[in-house]
């Protein structure tokens, strides 16, 4: 099967950053209707160059979805089950969004800017639409737009470095998980202590689309001598670090018991919120499967198109990979894939279907320990 | 700017065709989380093709919303302006799905599978997600899923020929915009005359995706001797036969008055809708500006990436084109865009900012006639 390439149209939204990160890039995908550079020099030499220097990278992408209004809130207490209350202005949390039903509808990042003033930075699907349906339906009195602002992040163990010759040493101050607003090159922004990698850095909102270039130069003109260049969120980086993937890892056919975002809220926070029903039963039930990272034996595999079947000792095809990679560092495949509770330990043995045959696999920890 | 290689992983949703589609496929996007091939051998080899022969396009990217259960047409009517009352049970309609303020959501097919049961055929965003927050907030009793089923195109002049080789010459009978349920190489389908092209043919809902081979062999093989090869949607067609593009031509920032969508349906239908009391108020005081097709003086153009301003006598930068292709049949450049109304009737002279400067351009007719 032959690789085609991407057609573009006004269809595909334009990032403001668009004209300096398609310069390079050998491959992309489409992410909320806009362009996501997956790969620039290689997936490894983009892997080795993000944990030494610093990368920009162009994720538009993540949209936001902005809610204010008197029932601003009460309606993001709705969304999800993590305790919204508890976010201070300022800080960001992650959570995923939920059905009725308990299934993810998206796992973005929360922002709250003001008492009654959030911005969802969203993982890929239209969660604007789901958000006004509820709220018209609901009759919830909040104001839901895409506030056309894109976050440019800032990636790698010199991220620090590079943002601190912008905006002086104050930023080294932020703290992770939260914001503050000022602005670069003359530009409006939101900085965060951020980002879909594990090597520390920024998430840059851009607040006018117009300035993204202006802010794009002005963050590599910075970065001469650290190694700056364009990035983008890389596949061995993001499994090791162990970010899941929202359409990868986890679907609308996932509940966040089993995908394991359970950590990241409490069953039982004080606000309403949708799903709270279906959650309480599953975890009340417990789950049949709990996504787990997985060292996979041999030649490096391919990351899944459709997920790799899993067996375990307990019967066949009752588990899958959804995302896998070698890693040069490890020297191992490395994944994440749902597997039944009972062989969800680190060590136990199981056998991964891949296009090429049957591995051995062994579930492992957060250490990517060989057992 | 390099246009790079797409790259798959399991987030884009896998068609069931393509394991045949992606092959020989030049270029695609994605739409509704799936590829849609965009070219095979080059655009106007595509097109001059499928106005001769017959072509397998994968459009699996149609997505379906499954809305069934005791409220389901009181929902669909919820939905669109259009009177879905009046569409019966083997019968496809297409309208336009606007939220609280009139702007278009999506512009799906609706197929009538039953008085309680609907198939919303989509366009690109997640009317899923929109319609289960709806039905939610609202309280209505339906039951909304993505039924996982799959539309394979066929179309072009031949495709009468190719299709009554497989279901018998019954099909030929099979009024335009009307459906039938029936199974093709033993796999149940839904067979609708309705297509994304003016050439004429017919849409094959694949109602189990892991017969999607099977049944693109059998169409393949009964299309020999008719000049029977895949293909995909095609800009230059589907400008000529004036078809709009969710996303390129219009978006949620636009009304289905100013579109020109509203040849679709009748203002004042009697079931309660969704954004009623907007679209009155926009048509009582009149759209600014209304969609319109332009033919483009000069050498070819490239289709917008975002749009080209379209300036009028009425004063600059208050029109836009949307979608532009030279047409090597009718020797010119042919385009969508918006003007100002009173600059809207063909043969107004008007001019358009393409990325290698000012063009003439003249608002035209269906004919595509030059003034």
């Amino acid at each position: 099967m032959n690789a085609p390439v991407l057609s573009l149209s006004r269809r595909l939204r334009v990032s403001p950053f668009e004209q300096r990160s398609l310069q390079g890039t050998k491959s992309a995908s489409v992410y909320n209707h806009l362009i996501l550079p997956t790969c620039y020099e290689s997936l490894e030499a983009d892997y080795w160059h993000l944990r030494e220097y610093v990368q920009l990278w162009d994720v538009a992408c993540q949209v936001q979805v902005e809610v204010s209004g008197p029932d601003a809130l009460e309606f993001m207490e709705y969304l999800t089950p993590r305790d919204v209350s508890r976010c201070a202005v300022g800080q960001c949390i992650y959570t995923p969004l939920v059905d009725e039903c308990g299934g993810i509808i998206n796992d973005p990042l929360i922002l709250r800017l003001a008492d009654d003033r959030f911005w969802i930075s969203l993982s890929d699907s239209d969660v604007l639409l789901w958000a006004k349906g509820l709220a018209l339906g609901k009759g919830f009195d909040v104001r839901i737009v895409d506030p056309d602002v894109f976050p440019l992040s800032i990636q790698g163990p010199k991220a620090d470095e590079l943002l601190s010759r912008v905006l002086g040493d104050a930023i080294r101050e932020l703290k992770f998980f939260r914001f503050m607003e000022t602005s670069i090159a003359e530009t409006p922004v939101v900085v965060a202590r951020t980002g879909w990698s594990g090597q520390g850095g920024y998430e840059v909102y851009l607040r006018e689309p117009q300035s993204g270039i202006r802010l794009w130069d002005t963050l590599a003109e910075a970065g001469q001598g650290l190694g700056v260049r364009a990035g983008c969120p890389n596949l061995i980086e993001r499994i090791e670090s162990g970010l899941l993937s929202y359409g990868n890892d986890m679907t609308l056919a996932n509940n966040p018991i089993e995908a394991g975002l359970d950590r990241f809220f409490k069953l039982g926070k004080p606000a309403d919120y949708l799903g709270r029903a279906a959650l309480e039963k599953i975890a009340g039930e417990g789950v049949a499967s709990r996504l787990v990272r997985l060292l996979i034996a041999g030649e490096p595999v391919a990351n899944p198109r459709t997920v790799y079947p899993v067996e375990t000792e307990s019967g066949p095809g009752i588990g899958s990979v959804t995302s896998a990679v070698y890693s040069p560092r490890l020297d191992t495949n490395i994944a994440f894939g749902y597997v039944p509770v009972a062989d969800s330990e680190p060590g136990t043995r199981v056998w991964v279907t891949t296009p090429d045959g049957v591995r051995e696999a062994c579930v492992t920890d957060t250490q990517w320990t060989v057992f």
